[in-house]
């Protein structure tokens, strides 16, 4: 279940109120130098930023068990820790907030304790952040790079296509938004949730440079759908779409076919298809755009049950919770795509 | 590559071209009564209807050649073939269709023959719904049923929530609309394509309802995880979202959590979360919509390079081809749905 | 539960009362050219010969019904078919057959049919030797050769080391011995069990060459371990042993290290190890000996218990059985080391 | 590579030269109490005693990083840590040793620093065996005990039956035999091999008592097929064999066949298939043995090859190493087939 990868495997562990969370990456090659600069830049950008995040403080800082000496990896499985310095206080609840995972969790296991998101948490994203970090620093020689982006919150974003480099410009924003206008715009939506004890959604957009025609499988293994599968992994996903998407549903196959020329090799005009076909990269860059729910945590009054009395009651989730959850998921966007690409590059022999 | 499931294994095989495409299941619970009514209308939804679809013409019946024995499982895996009739004809090519496999097949395995879409063919998809009506009759005697539906073909669609008896209502029209006036108008969207030698895209809902609360896994194992994975192992999705969807990242907090109260047990207020929060069910029927792109295949002029001599061309695809693939979509979407399901119900006793 | 392989996928089906038995082999690679010279070799191999086997004849054609094309390997899963002709005709017992997987079969699924042996039957491993003989071809452009040997029949045997070569002249004698010196002695071991209505066992011995130092695994992956799982799926194997094996357990270390020298690059002076240390190929052969025990089936009288009526009664199992199931079983055990050694080169990226 | 089961997955990560050594055991159902007083009892098991091991000292207290709280189960991966204290400290070394794994590794990856055994040492089984006792403890209350002991050492031993009583006695003595007598004889073997500065192999028998009929896989999931693979991922083994094993070879059927007889249900008279056919239990106590190598590092001198300058060369391994690995071992057959069994009790429904 906590498992990602079939040549590279990741394991994930830990829970938001246990001393640690971290994880396994099993067959990273050995004699790999890890940059720990890089890595710290990765962990950095999940972090709230500026005052539009959680007042939540915590290090990330990665420990290194097993499976790396001096910065170099000896062919080892992996393990990184991950200090929980500041556990959840809370009490422990039967009643189930609305949008988290509390009441199937309640149910399916009796005194589930889902304080601070038990295992569901957000916490153990920080583990995939890491991992995603050695992942993209195996891919980089291969000329693979990987960087996503905020592409709206709420209502505020645009339509313009924004490349990899772009997306690595979106680093310098809090918002992780592409330029400094739009930061301005997202980080006033964002407040603006906030004060009213609210949250408020968003779509991270993700772009991988370099993968090389045919790179992927086929069918239930296309690299859109291994993607797909990690993406959804990712806590308060609801949906996902290459190229077009959604958009393309409402085009005619003549606007919709991205057409070939020659160029340097072959190239496609358009990028509608969003650098995958039959499963496989067709070259361009790979683009998909994932929809983050507003964070479910609110201040705002809700209803719900008391399942210990089975009676109906008002709840709100007091505490320090991200009002937009979205410019903290762009690093682990990134993160998973990271790990799965790496896994398929090590299946096709490309590292 | 070509598998699916983790304790009901189902893998694929065939191609366009060849004299079968099939598949196997394994693990299908022993002494199981297999109704073929049931299998031949769950075949014949894939097929095209009344002049809407490609004119080639297949009787795809089921061959049980293994694991079935007057029409009772053994308990061994279960070997179903389907004839191909009407293969093919074309010429090799060396010239990769806009929007089809073509160009990474071509580049990744030289001399790759990508008459009739190869193993990427949607013939491949026959077996996959041969495989998905097992499993929903595996899943019946549980209470769990899966219908999907047309809810959009290019601009034509409206936005009306639909429940698992409108999505079966579906099955009466053509175009797998949920009303004949949605059945007309979409009609016309696809004929009026097709008589400009165009194809036009749209959108598959999909409805499961009876799961119980806690149903699916976490994380990675996720339901809509391993669902979003099955789906896009089908050709020509380019998104899948649950519930609210993208729509969910306009919304508040406050809008997009489903609230509950007490109703015969617990229940959420809305369905916002398309029945899935944490990677499991919350009781609601699951809900989600995945978009397919306009069939590659058009008889328009598109631009293309001859890979043999590498110099720009133009191509059009001449043949018989559907010029909107949604409605026979609505078949395979319920099948994989299926697939994964009785999968998931194995693994958690519940069948 | 039927499948072997990590990256080559191996999926068995059939029983011996169904029409036919086979099997699927996934990611061999495009465009191979299969010898079906060599197929039906290797089938022959397992075919019962000069009368020491039963009378049961089957012609064990193997039939290609996808994923190859006049010979050639297209890039898709490969199904192959082998008919049944000589369907077993016996009645349904409620009597376990001492030695068969009777007991355990008739009380977990209640109703199972175990006549003919049902989905144990050793007529499964048909499509076994089928695909194993697909995997030696792709193996040896590589260089690597497998050939397995009967050692030993009830009493009858030598303890002199034999190399690959030695292996393969045993294809000459119907024991599938090394000499026609043991030919003579194991067939009428073997015809002596035979007159008494009895049953003998025997010992398979398999040599592999040409592996790369380094080749396989470690920990559960090692080459020993994987080789060992494939082969006590063959049925009525009850033993496995590696090199020195068994023999190893009363020796010093002194005596059974196998030190090195300089000799075309590095060398053991001998091969106490049977070619692996640490999981993985020393690059000395590969050599493990299988136990098979004597064919549970005899007319000798034997004690049983009727289930329906959970009394004591007394069986004789008449029909077509081979007295000794060693020389049938080279075949197998090449069979599935050949699977298993081409899907780990597959991984090691060797072929 | 380092993985085993398939619902409760186990990973082992480590090396015996890094400051730790450790598991991940996943899917150990929530609320388990976890006998903090059993598992110090199955480590202890592990530990040389009575001066017939390794000097080297290692207290291996096994910390609970996360997964478990106030030693009960939270449902999490159980993450377990077992310090390094006693860490080699001998030189790198470009000259592989005998009957160890040095050579492949050196050859597969460069500059592999094998030192202390690497990754391949047996310093990894002590959180195999920590997973063991965890596995065992989720199995008792379902009836199903498992205990091992040392069947022989060098030339001593005896063929006696054993059953899981005769097992536990074992516990008492340093050499793990089940008698005193031959704890006497089997001292002297090992205390005779290290004054030569030599080493001894021997066998380790488990028995697993309380298996329902039925319970196991077919084929390539055979139980036994599932145990051996685990077994063989043991340092040093070499062999496996069931119930009679190799012996069974020289038996007619008349002789091997277990007969069944009325006595509290069905029973077999005799266990010559150790308690397993067509791969699942037949109620018989399930009981194989296991054959271990004499330990490779020795002090007398033997040949080996400088591979830095490709010199033949003689080394000697000083240090402190268990001149039998046999009396240690027991504890890890043990908990490997601890493993197996709980993953496959959650399969069946058992547990």
């Amino acid at each position: 279940m906590y498992s990602l990868g079939s040549r590279m495997r990741f394991h994930l562990f830990g829970k938001s109120h246990g001393p640690h969370v971290g994880c396994i990456l099993e067959n990273v090659p050995l004699g790999m130098n890890i940059s720990m600069d890089e890595l710290k830049k990765d962990m950095d950008l999940r972090k709230p930023k500026d005052g539009i995040g959680t007042p939540r403080k915590e290090d990330d800082d990665v420990e290194f068990i097993s499976g790396v000496k001096d910065n170099v990896t000896d062919g080892t499985p992996i393990l990184m820790l991950i200090r929980n310095k500041n556990v959840d206080s809370s009490k422990y609840t039967s009643i189930p907030r609305p949008g988290h995972a509390d009441l199937p969790a309640m149910i399916k296991w009796k005194d589930h304790d889902v304080r601070g998101g038990g295992q569901f948490s957000g916490r153990l994203t920080a583990p995939i952040v890491a991992a995603g970090s050695i992942a993209k620093q195996m891919l980089l020689p291969a000329g693979v790079r990987i960087a996503a982006f905020t592409r709206s919150v709420g209502s505020v974003g645009d339509d313009d296509a924004r490349n990899i480099n772009d997306a690595f410009v979106s680093r310098e924003y809090a918002t992780r938004a592409c330029s400094a206008g739009l930061d301005d715009l997202m980080r006033n939506e964002i407040m603006s949730a906030s004060k009213e004890g609210d949250s408020i959604g968003g779509i991270v957009e993700c772009v991988v440079s370099g993968l090389p025609i045919g790179f992927g499988g086929i069918w239930f293994n296309s690299l859109d759908a291994v993607l797909a599968k990690a993406v959804f992994g990712i806590p308060a996903v609801k949906g996902i779409e290459f190229g077009g998407g959604f958009g393309l549903t409402k085009m005619k196959g003549s606007e919709s076919n991205d057409q070939y020329q020659i160029e340097n090799g072959i190239k496609a005009l358009t990028n509608n298809m969003g650098g995958v076909v039959g499963g496989m990269s067709d070259g361009m860059p790979l683009v998909f755009r994932t929809a983050f729910k507003p964070t479910p945590s609110i201040s705002k009054e809700q209803r719900s049950v008391d399942l210990s009395v089975m009676k109906d009651v008002t709840i709100s989730t007091e505490g320090r919770h991200d009002p937009c959850i979205v410019p903290r998921a762009v690093a682990v966007v990134e993160a998973v795509t990271a790990i799965v690409t790496a896994d398929t590059a090590i299946c096709e022999g490309l590292i």
